[in-house]
């Protein structure tokens, strides 16, 4: 297996839990401080002295606005293009726009460095978006009119997460291999989207660099595995081993913390009850998707598993009655978990458990 | 390009004419004689002292009983397993199965040489098969418990055609270079059949290779572009060419002729009338198809058009009566045509208008 084959993918499997689970969840606390809370560089992610995040030299708000520069370009762009089928060609394209500072015939002038913005397989991921029901001026409105929020509990990884304001789109700095090894899995990432229609996988909307500063910053768009529309109460990240699968001390401590398989097997011995149909179609989807991250030779996945409880959230509206809407602080906390659903550890096919 | 990429495709365009088209057509006249008809060798495809085709050495009954015993064996075994995905991979799978002639414990005896049987992408084409509406119990039957009726007049490419009893499918020999290009293109085939549904390029059902007498004779499973079901009044083969565009003497001798560019230019100046929507579908259809063919980079290839007169079928109807439904002399003389809209020119890039 190669290096950058055991990359750590997460299937989402949103339950909502209509079966009367017991359990007692923590009420949702305060949520997570943001950027203050980085206090190191972890690979190429770091601090600078004013407190902003910087990635490979590019502070995090220079990215962001290349970031939102490029995909209005080269959405723009494409929505220009006539409607054509994906060929398998489409899949090794890198379209590639050069932003000037003072701008240019194509491109608007901007207050940051220049920087070169390249789109991968820009057709093949039009595609992929039309299948997952993304218009394209949703998918630009979303993106690059609205700021884009940073992270900062982002994990061990090093990688540096965006979600857009309305909580559709993740944002994820990835790293020269790995986005090779997805533009790779695109034939085949294909195929699975028009034969297993349910798939739990994670939806990959586009895959971009930014070039600035001499250094080569590449990000995925992906759907954001836990939404804040629907409150999940429990959240488990299961990976069908028990070697050291229990949720730390210190994740145990936030609002609604992302339980392990040990946790799972002592919280409910008797696992999730599903109807008859509906159990039957989540593991056949399971095993569908199983079968293609094997033939992706990947196999350091979890299932992440969100349980939403209606009799809790029926009791919860009625005590913060239209507040439940809104709630910005409850999102906040809820991307402090979700965000590891889409992680890729630093390590390779190193076990991941610690 | 390569010299195997320029070989000749056919889409097919099977137009009913309700709007009554003119034209004189010539009356069925008798079908043209089968084997005998062969007199020399042209490329693998030859005739031994007895009469009987040969081709790479192996006669043709021999031929046809290994395709036989080979396709039953292959559905039979993939019946047994469980359905799943098409994988990328599925695409390069190789499957082989030895059929002494003592039989074995998989295979049964027979009283040919051994041979042994090879299928291409098993996996991927039960897929296309299941795509295209191909019952596998339908195909076993249809394949290998009728005989195969062989096709005298296959033209020039050396080719051997054989055709099922119902008339829906073709079976061809093909050369190793043509039959490792169908491997090859076989991804981009799936992904037009995923985004272009009403794509018009031959359907492919099956890749097989007998290997007898120290040949391989490699074979494509095809479906029939004109079956007898129903009768075309007029056909033409069509490349947007004019140099040397038109039938030669000896194929207008022919009951239903097919026409050529030159001649369709001459018989339908206007064209064939077809309503709106119809007319946009298909052009639609043909832009479509023709992009995937340049994908491939094959640009040597034509559509056939057929077209069934309904005023002339329903005084056709009045004198035939119920003859009409079975007709065996007219399916042959349909054959004799229909034919050559499958079939591979034994030439490369070279021009094949001669």
């Amino acid at each position: 297996m190669s290096r950058d084959s055991g990359r750590f993918w997460r299937a989402l499997s949103s339950l909502r839990d209509s079966t009367g689970n017991r359990k007692n969840v923590a009420s949702e606390g305060p949520s997570i401080g943001m950027s203050q809370a980085l206090k190191k560089t972890i690979g190429h992610r770091g601090i600078d002295p004013t407190g902003e995040t910087v990635y490979k030299k590019t502070t995090s708000s220079t990215l962001r606005a290349a970031i939102q520069l490029g995909i209005t370009h080269t959405v723009g762009s494409l929505n220009q293009k006539a409607e054509r089928d994906v060929l398998l060609q489409d899949f090794e394209v890198v379209e590639s726009i050069f932003f000037p500072s003072e701008g240019s015939n194509l491109t608007p002038g901007h207050h940051y460095g220049d920087f070169r913005f390249k789109t991968y397989a820009p057709i093949a991921f039009r595609y992929f978006r039309e299948m997952f029901g993304i218009r394209p001026d949703d998918y630009m409105y979303s993106l690059c009119n609205e700021p884009l929020i940073e992270l900062s509990n982002s994990g061990a990884s090093g990688s540096l997460f965006y979600v857009s304001r309305d909580d559709e789109f993740i944002i994820k700095t990835v790293q020269h291999k790995e986005a090779e090894f997805l533009q790779k899995l695109l034939p085949g990432y294909f195929m699975n989207l028009n034969q297993n229609k349910r798939t739990l996988l994670p939806k990959f909307y586009g895959l971009y660099c930014v070039q600035a500063a001499g250094k080569n910053i590449r990000i995925v768009v992906m759907n954001n595995l836990l939404p804040s529309a629907v409150r999940m109460h429990l959240k488990y990240d299961l990976k069908g081993s028990t070697y050291k699968r229990r949720a730390s001390p210190k994740e145990r401590e936030k609002a609604v913390p992302t339980f392990k398989d040990l946790d799972f097997m002592q919280d409910m011995p008797e696992g999730l009850i599903l109807e008859g149909d509906k159990y039957n179609a989540v593991c056949k989807t399971i095993q569908r998707d199983c079968l293609l991250l094997q033939s992706f030779k990947i196999m350091d996945y979890s299932l992440l598993v969100g349980v939403h409880n209606i009799d809790q959230a029926s009791r919860e509206q009625d005590t913060e009655g239209d507040v439940d809407q809104t709630r910005p602080q409850v999102q906040k906390s809820l991307y402090s978990t979700a965000i590891e659903a889409i992680q890729a550890e630093s390590g390779g096919v190193e076990p991941v458990d610690q």
